[in-house]
């Protein structure tokens, strides 16, 4: 089995891959459960550090190309996760930046998985911004798509397409609207949602950051390991668990900013926390404000994918697992 | 003020733009009312009459083509009324023709028009088929989009994107989803809903029509005249009507096909209405019969559109406004 992960170079990609290559097998679009031998990496970016497992290879490339697109799956595939996308303030901020990467090169990729001839099983990580507007709290599954900034806008329109092209038999897709994952390593990036990360990993690091929205805004919110185990279980569905729709609102869990500071006290004491300071950000305000951040995942439960328990579990894992030793 | 109507040479842009002439006036995107200059009629094809005005021109071409794009709007344009599309049927029969008019052609427009500088307001010709699965009877105004084929997919993609980008400034758009339009004159098209104009329009003609569904299934139908009003009350609401969305359901009529029959009994005789043949198409059913039925238009409503008042009524505007007379 051949498995191509989009946007496989950045850190969710990575880590889906070393889960993957420890599973070994992946079931196919046909139901069944296959060793898998090469998972293909596609980024716009090489790694920060290369896995080096003789099952991995790496492309680096930009992806509303088609050569990129077409070497990529020369090899053919099996299933793909389609993880890259421009982040949600860089969308805002650049609108065809935005449609070049979230829309064309997602059509570009259905595109090319339909001429396979054999319709692969796909993953299409969508995100909580397709919604928007007055909802019920919480979020039932059935919630209209009425995003209100071009990030959610062109994963809504990326949904639509994942389930048109199933529907016809092309793939065989499904879209999983990510909770906001934190908490991220690294370096801050033009995600709006970048600061819940960066509240909680710049003071472990010893480092001020910056909280610009309210401690009392709300957010949907799963740690790495739990988003990808989450992705997996997606993956692995039997097409017969959908219906209407291949959308599905992943578990996560809702947490106020300002408990998520206290968590952060809890764990790793006042002297850590005090590194929050909080500082007002129109712009970034307004597109998380638009997130609903209670739901009721009623398919996504039923797949079997779950929610962490709360958010000092979620600080534990990011020192466990991703923190840097110095 | 210049105007520009896709598919200006077929029934409905044909009869939009007569009745614009008639009113020779429109609101601009700034609110104020502004005389009619020029409206541009663009199409795949020449109109079978033209219309004999000084204030009309003509323009032939592939509108997936950024050339004819190009051309159409190079003297400008105040508004745009944008009802070329590839119809359900087709569209579901050929998945890439509708990709490529239904998204690709919509998607040139809106960046031409982004271009223009000054926001055009805009009206998107959209459809009840951007609906579909588990729906509440009547449809509420904010019911989940779920298209369950390729012409409501492609919809309600573009509205999506009219809605983004209103949101940016580019245009001034809003997205109006008819409800079917009944009796249409001259011959079957390849919606799937032509059976509702042809079940009026042979018979009357003295020929027989096939009817592919059941008399049992439910429609949401509107007569020409009465779809050129609410598109014209679309254009001219005011940006301050909408808060989250910039769709609308747009008022129309629920009624059983069967009912159709009786009605077309009722306005022309026995002798006409035995011409109707009930003759099941599974593929045609399995469209329609994903469409809601019933509607519960508020913001239509409150913007000043409306339905036509019962089934007789629309057979009668047909004999009265488009009966070939011998």
């Amino acid at each position: 089995m051949r498995i191509v992960i989009t946007g496989g170079a950045g850190f969710l990609g990575s880590r889906l891959a070393r889960r993957l290559l420890e599973r070994n097998t992946l079931t196919d679009a046909c139901g069944v459960e296959r060793e898998i031998h090469q998972i293909l990496l596609l980024d716009v970016a090489p790694p920060t550090g290369a896995i080096g497992d003789p099952r991995i290879a790496y492309q680096t490339g930009d992806l509303a190309d088609p050569a990129t697109i077409e070497r990529a799956f020369a090899a053919g595939a099996d299933s793909v996760f389609h993880m890259a996308a421009v982040v949600s303030g860089q969308a805002e901020a650049d609108f065809d930046v935005g449609m070049r990467i979230n829309l064309d090169a997602t059509r570009l990729l259905l595109e090319r998985c339909r001429k396979l001839g054999r319709a692969p099983r796909l993953v299409f990580a969508s995100s909580l911004a397709v919604f928007g507007g007055p909802l019920p709290d919480p979020v039932p599954d059935d919630a209209p798509l009425m995003p209100q900034a071009s990030y959610g806008t062109q994963k809504a329109i990326g949904e639509l397409l994942v389930y048109d092209m199933t529907r016809k038999g092309f793939i065989d897709g499904r879209s999983l609207r990510l909770p906001t994952v934190t908490v991220r390593p690294g370096t801050p990036n033009r995600a709006a949602s970048s600061f819940a990360s960066g509240i909680v990993r710049e003071p472990l690091a010893g480092v001020d950051a910056d909280c610009p929205v309210a401690p009392t805004t709300r957010m949907w919110v799963s740690s790495p390991r739990t988003v990808v185990d989450n992705l997996i279980i997606g993956h692995e569905a039997p097409a017969s668990a959908f219906t209407h729709s291949r959308s599905v609102n992943v578990p996560g869990l809702c947490v106020g900013v300002g408990e998520m500071v206290e968590a952060l006290r809890e764990v790793a004491g006042d002297g850590v926390a005090k590194h929050v300071h909080w500082s007002y950000d129109a712009a970034i305000d307004r597109i998380v404000s638009t997130w609903p951040a209670g739901f009721a995942p009623s398919l996504g439960h039923a797949l079997g994918m779950r929610g962490d328990d709360d958010f000092r579990s979620i600080i534990r894992a990011y020192i466990a697992d991703d923190m840097p030793r110095n």
